[in-house]
């Protein structure tokens, strides 16, 4: 059968957002304002690179998509979280997001502040309820919630925005950054979260200690390449058509792009790429989708 | 032995403290500024209600107090969470709590709502990783984080935050309150955690069925008659010292002793403070600290 990746990615986008829809309705509980702007931020669209990564882990290692997908659900679900936070008038004061305007301007500080909240709580939630469902042991359990806790938490993505916090006001304040430094900032502010929806999705698949290592390599390549490839769209003006640019110092100053130049990042992106791809040499077909996933961020246009 | 209820609570604490000390530095990975602030506010003190609970539940089944205070210490590390973002300007806007001025005053917002995401998230980490390493079953494990994100969630803690910020809006413009309205959001806001905190504190002690919904019908009534008590000591004016009182509407208007009355609330409070008690009749001596803990609070006079 050929393979086409556009197809693989809007029918794993669907599956993704029917999941999210049904997991997000709280028939018990309405929860008015806060279901709506709940709702209004984790179904606004977006590509869903990290639930897909977490299906198509599990597909490279042989695993069933359908036993994957509530986690990948719960990926997505922090990841909308972080974005709502990141949002906010005190952090980068995003206007829009993913085409729409942000959650604080349609519901304003708090229901924002509350539905990122309860994401990424209920996050958790679903990540064991639905997993303890769909059969998944109560020991991959526990090893997941705690790879994806330790991503998310201040060993992982906020750490990542603490730093990029700091990298912020040294750039206003014409301090000289580092590769080094924006290179640890995003492994941590995207790449940690991208890695552990690669690894956890492996988990559920049943893989074993070497195909993790493995699996890792190439999310962690993947996450940088994805980010990196970000900052050289970013300055040539074709970023994230969803999203403000240039609104801060960060993104005029402080990329990757900025530091080491637009011909040094695209090298670093595709070097990136290679190692991803070079990383899945052993799961032969099974690993198509996450290799040609790999090969469409580290060569995207926009 | 005689049982000394001071003694017993100063003992816990300083268990609690020391170890939440220990959990919240993160020796691989300084955080600077982020780490201090979640530090902070997790060791500012305040009574330790809810892990102290934790350990006397575990106690109460015969279970060893060691076992349990990671986790006990992760439920107060939502709790602290919970407590930063509430008092951000866009929420309650608070200036001081536990006696000392509040997180994002210090600190400012944006790291203020960066603490408070770490220490949920790492919440997580650390009752997985700890609750491993001390030998807690995988089944036991996941019951425990699917019931405390379910109790934080919109389910439950954040449902009831969100019914407070109605019923404020609710009580400014003049509208009518129940004193159900006012239990429910109660029992969401701080009871739920309250609850959780005892029955998960319990599964680690190793409990039945039997005794697990004896220990909830104890957490529910004291978790209600701890916020009644708090709503009189208010109104009386000496309600927690280390906070601004009637700094909004709720405080004034919408608040259980102000529809119900001083009077009707303490017997409301303390019909609660017999339920707890009663719900303890089963477990003999090894339930005294819980039993005097329901007393002490239902009965405390600050």
């Amino acid at each position: 059968m050929p393979f086409d990746l556009d197809t693989y990615l809007s029918d794993k986008k669907k599956l993704i957002e029917d999941k999210l829809n049904s997991l997000l309705r709280n028939p018990g509980a309405p929860l008015g304002t806060l279901e709506e702007s709940i709702r209004y931020s984790a179904l606004a669209g977006g590509k869903r690179l990290r639930p897909i990564l977490s299906i198509a882990a599990c597909e490279a290692i042989g695993g069933n998509a359908d036993k994957a997908l509530p986690l990948a659900c719960t990926i997505e679900m922090i990841h909308t979280y972080s974005l709502i936070h990141d949002d906010l008038p005190s952090m980068d004061d995003d206007a829009l997001r993913r085409g729409v305007p942000t959650n604080h301007t349609v519901f304003g500080e708090a229901a924002a502040i509350l539905s990122g909240d309860a994401l990424l709580t209920d996050a958790f939630y679903v990540m064991v309820n639905e997993g303890l469902s769909s059969g998944i042991e109560a020991e991959t359990l526990c090893e997941i919630v705690r790879d994806i806790s330790k991503a998310a938490g201040s060993r992982g993505m906020i750490r990542g925005q603490a730093i990029d916090l700091q990298i912020e006001t040294l750039a206003e304040d014409g301090g000289e950054l580092s590769l080094q430094d924006i290179e640890l900032m995003h492994s941590l502010k995207t790449g940690a979260l991208i890695e552990v929806s690669v690894t956890a999705g492996a988990k559920i698949g049943g893989s074993d200690e070497r195909q993790l290592e493995q699996l890792a390599i190439y999310g962690r390549s993947v996450g940088l390449a994805f980010q990196i490839v970000d900052d050289v769209l970013d300055v040539v003006g074709v970023g994230d058509m969803g999203k403000e640019s240039g609104n801060d110092a960060r993104n005029e100053k402080a990329t990757y792009a900025h530091i080491a130049g637009i011909e040094a990042s695209k090298e670093r992106a595709s070097e990136l790429t290679q190692s991803a791809v070079e990383a899945l040499s052993e799961f032969g077909d099974a690993a198509r989708p996450l290799k040609e996933i790999a090969q469409y961020l580290g060569g995207r246009k926009s």
